[in-house]
């Protein structure tokens, strides 16, 4: 086998949301009758029920109505916009943005986590990653063929912090990574980095001259009023050394625009952008456009959809929490849950197929956010509130039926 | 310096179309007055001048509207717009295209490059280029740590064919290279390669096992009733050797919507699928819609398009081939100019930001093209008629008051 196709075997996205449709599933035996109910699609928010910001479709046709200026912005993204956009940021991360150095829009925060990894890793450099976290991370760094360097979090034994392994941290430190790369709110378990979480893993990152980024996709919607830390904004690590990625695709519901924000490092940004020009030129012109309504939604809008997930969280909690044989730990911001779930007679790549054919419910296997969550799946519970509920009993039904 | 510095030193983007702004112009000295007139933007099409396809917004406007099912797609895009294409590329190319597995949908032909480069090129890999083409493609390779074998296009020296160097190219296959990679119409020339050209190439590359990449961004656009050959119709090349891409970002004006499409070899787009994933994931979910307005444009609509810009090239021509000095070879298809002009006092990437300070005119040094066209520049004629004449002339000036 030679180095791309065994690159490319890493590389694997049957299990990824949104391509069970190319899953083989011939060989699965389902056990006992089909169990009914509304198809719900828990490996990404469903933006028929959270829709997209008020507003947002209308930005967008001002931006055609704008022309060949919108459609040909600087690869980095429409100056104007940009420099909107790092006044907002400035004001929620409470860091300093300056718009012509330290921003760039990109296609999605896929875009902009591929254009930093790729700007910072090269063959053979050692990443921090942690585990679980979300699966494209372990991903992007095989393809850049740098080595990954898991470091543990231990979800379940803590209340009030995400649980990291400082020792491992530090020790992968020392041993030379390079880049250490995170999820806050954590994805797949929702969990929240506490404030000196946050700040050690600063305090180690500027000791042993490591480079951090922080994927923050989630971090508008946190629940309970718990305090959310933003790395950029402690000043204990050299800001010439951090990346921030956020971007409007889940809380806000404008994935369909594939938009995405990187923040941070004016030399790792002009390096993205750099690369931003030969991976696809600019994030899409007319969808610049939209990230007008982002931070502007109606008064109030905000807090609505944080309460409403918060309360879907509760009634899916509440289930879980006492369906036999499962552990999970609540979500902390963002929509996603992480069950562990008891022992079954087949593998959990082969449970999430079941779940499909047999209860009309879609989840993404724990082994996609590391090797070892064999018995945990995860689900982002950003749907219609009822359904979701309904969805949660046929799983623990489906669980019942194959458990050893 | 660095494996990463060096590689990002090569991907230098300031004489990128659409990046003049981050130019640095401090140093550069202007003979005589500015020669007034208005801005024409030659480095790229002029969507305010030739306006997207009629009716593409609607189009896009019914995806949002679709909601979740169009905003979430599979990554290779949506299954139902990748059948409707398939069937139109068919219908154009005269090759057979299976929309399961042939076929991909990417964030522009930018995306579609990108993809397919990085599915084919594994470190140290040899790939043929043509000398002059698109500046992306040398920087892909570069980028993929590849290893680039220049073949030479005698354009000047050829009025029935494009002029490539065979000897060169059966040389660079027998030395191992992997991939050819050539854009047809060439980019920056406009000249068609004929249809033994086209045979000659797929006979080599099926001789000696290399894989071609067919970039036909503007074969829709053909002047003077030319013939035009695509390669993956010719059934002499193995299909699994073949990827074939095209886009509606330039005779269609849709770039702003950033949409293209890869067809072909099954193992390479499936590749290119898994690295999209990684990427940004799919192109814009609601973007994918306006595919239905391609190759459905209303009656008459290309023909027109097509006209307008033959007048265009005509006058352009008439200016350029009767300057003192200059040399260009008329345009075949698409909207690109490249000519040659008179040595002057300045390189070449200096005149260009002249022209823009003291003519305001925008063209692409011919350096990004192959390092030897010092003396040459591109211009994108696809703009308004009478500034476009209008601003020749001011080129015209310009090379005069500059000119040794």
């Amino acid at each position: 086998m030679n180095l791309l196709e065994k690159k490319f075997l890493k590389l694997g996205a049957e299990n990824a949301p949104g391509q069970e449709v190319r899953q083989n599933t011939n060989e699965v035996i389902l056990r006992g009758e089909k169990i009914s109910g509304k198809l719900v699609d828990f490996s990404h928010g469903n933006v028929d029920a959270f829709k997209p910001i008020p507003g947002s479709l209308d930005v967008f046709i001002e931006g055609v109505h704008l022309g060949g200026k919108q459609a040909y912005t600087e690869y980095r993204g429409s100056k104007m916009i940009r420099e909107e956009a790092a006044q907002k940021l400035e004001n929620f991360s409470g860091t300093t943005i300056d718009a012509e150095h330290n921003l760039i829009i990109t296609p999605g925060t896929q875009g902009a986590l591929f254009l930093a990894m790729g700007s910072i890793i090269a063959r053979g450099d050692k990443v921090a990653i942690v585990t679980p976290d979300y699966f494209a991370n372990r991903k992007l760094v095989e393809f850049f063929e740098g080595e990954v360097v898991p470091i543990q979090m231990d979800y379940f034994n803590s209340t009030t912090s995400a649980g990291l392994d400082f020792t491992q941290l530090e020790d992968a430190f020392k041993a030379g990574v390079k880049l250490f790369l995170f999820s806050n709110p954590n994805n797949p378990t929702g969990v929240i980095y506490s404030p000196n979480e946050i700040k050690e893993i600063a305090r180690l990152a500027q000791q042993y001259g490591v480079t951090v980024v922080s994927d923050e996709l989630y971090s508008r919607q946190v629940f309970d009023g718990r305090t959310y830390t933003h790395l950029c904004a402690q000043n204990i690590l050299d800001p010439e050394n951090v990346i921030t990625i956020m971007g409007p695709s889940k809380t806000e519901s404008l994935s369909g625009y594939r938009l995405g924000v990187a923040f941070g490092s004016a030399r790792i940004i002009n390096r993205m952008e750099k690369l931003q020009a030969i991976v696809s030129l600019r994030a899409g012109g007319y969808s610049q456009a939209v990230m007008k309504s982002w931070f502007a939604e109606p008064t109030d809008w905000l807090n609505q959809r944080i309460m409403q997930h918060q309360s879907i969280r509760d009634d899916l909690l509440a289930k879980l929490q006492t369906a036999e044989g499962f552990k999970v730990r609540g979500t902390e911001a963002g929509s996603y849950l992480f069950p562990r779930i008891p022992e079954l007679d087949v593998p959990v790549e082969e449970f999430v197929k079941i779940l499909r054919l047999q209860a009309n419910v879609i989840v993404t296997p724990g082994t996609e956010f590391g090797s070892q969550f064999i018995d945990s799946f995860r689900l982002n519970f950003s749907q219609d509130h009822e359904a979701a509920v309904a969805a949660i009993d046929r799983v623990i039904k489906v669980v019942e039926l194959y458990r050893k």
